[in-house]
């Protein structure tokens, strides 16, 4: 049961953001800039870091939500996403993205462990400033999701069909519009502004 | 040295901010909610909840800045913030304070941690709902700032008057108000929407 009356029948962090719209706002443009605006990372490969952190942070929730935004993303490829989470250096994906994922992994136990090496590596493999920068603020903005959505206790329905319908709709359709759903009216979503 | 390329000459997040005006924005709007907007915890309350989440990450930016912050937020008193971070048990700060810095440490380490005991303690010290949603976010988003003031590595000068004086000017203006400082002007602060 979470820790707070938050909203029933709303999943994981759908509760919290309908439970404290002001703080959804922000929230939810962060995602939708970091996961699913234009990038040079395709919106797979940033939701595969999302996933890959949120794997690393035991987050039931949010492992399984991004895992299935990332395979619809990859044309439902559901086994790159296990490997990912359970062996990326031997997953069937670029070395760059290999060597943002091994940033990814040292920013979640902590951002002191990211080294000048490590840069270095993802900068060889191809990776632009924009890219590592964006490795970083993606891992670090999951230790922040994935203790929210724990922290208040959350419920995380398991049924592996409801999230992937869920992640095909997201991959589609980006989180801002996704917030029409439980933001209140009277808080318009950002672009309407 | 940065990891990256950011801009010069400003110190912790603010390069950061400076070098991706995209994700600026929204994580700019979350702490001006999460810390400076009206709330029944006061500024300083906020930001003391902020300063020992940032203290137990060991990020010296983010734990000098807000330390500094909460005590202008307190009539100057730099000792609360001494006290909280080194044994909040004992300082003289309010029990329902000390529950949600209980909580809120034990966000820092992982939202599992955080116990039904542990938000009952806070309600039967006078916390509300709210309070608590607050005191679990703001210690998932310190877990964010701080991983990512320290992912990239960025720098942080060692001037304690420094932060004194900048601490004031965000207490006093805000976090919104403070990002016009270096987003680029075709980027407009979001209250002038």
């Amino acid at each position: 049961m979470p820790h707070i009356a938050l909203p029933e029948g709303l999943q994981g962090i759908r509760a919290a953001l309908a439970f404290r719209p002001e703080t959804a706002r922000p929230l939810n443009e962060l995602v939708e800039v970091l996961l699913h605006a234009p990038n040079s990372l395709s919106p797979g490969e940033r939701e595969l870091i999302a996933t890959y952190v949120s794997s690393r942070n035991d987050c039931y929730f949010c492992q399984t939500m991004h895992g299935a935004i990332a395979a619809a993303s990859l044309n439902d490829d559901e086994d790159i996403v296990r490997q990912v989470k359970s062996d990326f250096m031997g997953a069937e994906i670029s070395s760059k993205l290999k060597a943002l994922l091994t940033i990814a992994g040292k920013v979640q136990m902590g951002g002191k462990h990211v080294t000048e090496q490590d840069a270095a590596n993802a900068r060889a493999a191809g990776a632009t400033d924009v890219e590592i920068h964006d490795a970083v603020l993606i891992a670090a903005a999951f230790c922040m999701f994935n203790r929210y959505v724990d922290g208040l206790a959350t419920w995380q329905p398991v049924d592996d069909e409801l999230y992937r319908e869920r992640g095909k709709k997201v991959a589609r359709e980006g989180y801002v519009q996704m917030s029409r759903e439980y933001l209140p009216p009277e808080i318009p979503a950002h672009q309407e502004q």
